[in-house]
C-alpha cells in the first residue's frame, strides 16, 4: 500500500470536534462523576431510529466509562471554541456547575451537556463493536437534544490545523 | 425529544460526498457488475490496522453488493464535482473505461477506482453490524489508497447545500 496515499485520501474526509461528556454509574462526587473528552470520527449512521456511531480510542478512560453507564452527550463545539477544546486535552477541574470552566448541566442520562457549545444530542449505547481495530465502534441512539445556538458552525479540523486520521 | 433540536444538531456534524465503487463477484458484463453510488456517513474508525466505518442504506443494491463482494472503493469528490456526484443518482452506463462517462480502472480488489476524482481507498470488509436502524454500519479495513489531486478540497455537504442526517 502506498502509505501516503493512504494518509492524505484518508485525511480528506472532513471531521468536527466534539466533547463527548461521560459520567460513572454510582459516583456522587461530581470530580470522580463527571468526565469529557475530545472526538472527531463521529457519523450518523440511522435516521430511524436515530443513530450515531463513534470512534473511541481503546483504553482510555473515556470509553471505560461509556462502556460502563452506557450513555454519553456529544456536545458540538463552535469554530470560534479551539481554546476552549484544548483545556479537555489535560486534566481538569469539576464542581457542581462547571468542567474546565465550562458551564454544564446533567441532562436526562446525567452525563453533562456543556451549556457554553451551540448543541448537543445525548446518547443511549445500543452497540459497542471491536473490530480488530485500536478504537471500539460505539453505536448510539440519540435520545435527547439540545440547541442553544441554531446558525454556529462547527470545529472543523480544516479550522484547527489539526489532524486525527491517515 | 427535541426533534427541532434534534434535526440541527445532528445536521452540524460535517460531511463529504464520496462514490462508493462496488462490484459483483463473478459476473465478466461490466454493466452488470459495476456500480458506484453516493454515500455520506463514513468516519476512520482506527489507525492500526487502518479502518473505516460506512453508514449504508439497508435494502439498497449498492450495500447488496458489498455484501456480496465484501470489498468496494471510497472515492472522495472534490469541491467542484457536484455535477458530477448528480450522474450517480440515477441509472447510467458502463463500458469497459467509464461509469456515467467517469473513467475508472479496476483496483487491486476488483472495485473501480474513479479516476477523475482526486482520491480514493480500497476497502475490504471486516464487518457489517446491524444496530436495528435503517442503515447498516459497514467496517472495513484500508488495503489500498492512491491520490491523483494532492490539495484537492472535498466536495461537503456545506459546498452542495444538501442533507443527509437530522
Amino acid at each position: 500500500m502506498d502509505e501516503h496515499a493512504r494518509k492524505v485520501a484518508l485525511r480528506m474526509i472532513p471531521y468536527a470536534l466534539y466533547l463527548v461528556g461521560t459520567r460513572n454509574a454510582e459516583v456522587a462526587d461530581p470530580q470522580a462523576d463527571l468526565n469529557a473528552f475530545v472526538a472527531s470520527w463521529v457519523t450518523q449512521c440511522s435516521f430511524d431510529p436515530p443513530l450515531v456511531a463513534l470512534g473511541l480510542k481503546r483504553g482510555t478512560r473515556g470509553n471505560a466509562m461509556v462502556r460502563a453507564s452506557r450513555v454519553f452527550t456529544l456536545n458540538l463545539l463552535g469554530a470560534e471554541q479551539k481554546d476552549l477544546a484544548i483545556r479537555f486535552f489535560k486534566d481538569f477541574p469539576v464542581d457542581e456547575a462547571t468542567m474546565a470552566g465550562v458551564r454544564y448541566a446533567r441532562g436526562e442520562t446525567g452525563a453533562p451537556v456543556l451549556l457554553d457549545l451551540p448543541a448537543h444530542v445525548e446518547c443511549r449505547v445500543v452497540a459497542i463493536h471491536e473490530d480488530g481495530g485500536d478504537h471500539d465502534v460505539v453505536v448510539a441512539e440519540v435520545v435527547a437534544a439540545g440547541v442553544r445556538s441554531e446558525h454556529a458552525r462547527p470545529l472543523t479540523h480544516a479550522e484547527t490545523g489539526w489532524h486525527y486520521g491517515g
